[in-house]
């Protein structure tokens, strides 16, 4: 990606901190975070190092967590979704943002979400899990029920593992089956599970039959 | 759990690793490994410190990567299930086996794959990524199948990361609900998503065909 904002403009403190970090997140997306040194951020902005070192004087961990929050931020963006309509193309529109973001980030995200990076600490893990959190939390409301009990809980979270897992088997098959294919099974996945949790507990019975109704519509 | 050697009768090289391992493993399952010292191990096996480190030269790094290696052998074990008999029980067992296993090392097993631990490298991600792809391997084994597809192969892939982050959740709300529920209701799911892929892969298809005729055996 070259940088939207020629280097010569004066940029204002934000402006320049968000170029600097979105030469960091296209850097990231093609090399793992250990092999992205500051000389090549400056370079891919088009500044000097030392530029990049007033901004991040703490180095290349501190240009790392601001670049990676950035991406957390980003991700989160992908689940804002209209609380209304019938209910699986909504969780239809957030998973294609999603898997946009993971085309996209491929390499950066694959080392986000493996982790043994040498940059990994338990500031970032923590990043990462607010993530898995807020996605979590946005099913949930989505779904319309404030007060899951432990075992939609359950359900829930091991789906968004899956979709993980299956994002990062994708970026590692060269982005295989086509992404509509994979949004598709992951919704048809999302149904499944719930099915299997529903004839064990009647919270989720509900929302299944709910769901049953809605595609009736 | 107390060393079942006495520390007094003159150990093998082999026994004494072992029991240092032993020991190590338990003080894992209590304490996240930053927090275990070659002081605590030693004091645990009831021997001198100067004797852990001839064993581990390396110190804390080394022997947790032995523990970590020994523990991943003992998960491997858990697969290990003779090929005949229906699927499903098969697997039901080996899930009661892993189940065992993480009820037993409780806070070592999260600690070693939710990362974030200090003491986590690139060589212990591969250990822990090589059980992973352990328990794949006898899953398509116990299908009958040497040639998993890319849709099969993910679909096994999700199914195991699923039950990774279940294992966690777990261990988090209390071990709740009961392991036997827990274990099969991760049956059911292993089916629903082989069920959901069928749609869209005729080598899945032909396994949902035969796990239905098994089941009526």
């Amino acid at each position: 990606m070259t940088p939207t904002v020629p280097a010569y403009r004066r940029l204002s403190v934000e402006e320049r901190r968000s170029q600097l970090l979105d030469a960091a997140l296209t850097l990231f997306a093609h090399r793992a975070p250990e092999d992205v040194s500051l000389d090549d951020v400056a370079e891919a902005a088009g500044v000097s190092r030392p530029l990049v070192y007033r901004y991040f004087p703490g180095g290349k961990q501190q240009l790392y967590e601001a670049a990676l929050r950035s991406a957390a931020e980003e991700l989160r963006l992908c689940f804002d979704e209209p609380l209304h309509g019938p209910l699986l193309p909504r969780l239809s529109r957030a998973l294609d943002r999603y898997l946009g973001f993971v085309d996209q980030h491929d390499t950066g995200f694959s080392a986000l979400l493996q982790g043994g990076s040498v940059v990994e600490t338990s500031r970032t893990t923590a990043l990462v899990d607010g993530v898995r959190r807020a996605a979590a939390e946005h099913i949930f409301s989505h779904l319309g029920v404030t007060a899951p009990g432990p075992r939609l809980r359950m359900t829930v979270r091991m789906w968004i593992t899956a979709v993980e897992a299956a994002s990062l088997i994708w970026l590692d098959e060269d982005k295989q089956p086509p992404v509509e294919e994979l949004r598709d099974w992951l919704v048809e996945q999302f149904v499944a599970v719930l099915t299997v949790t529903a004839g064990r507990d009647p919270q989720t019975a509900a929302l299944v039959g709910a769901l049953a109704e809605d595609g009736r519509d």
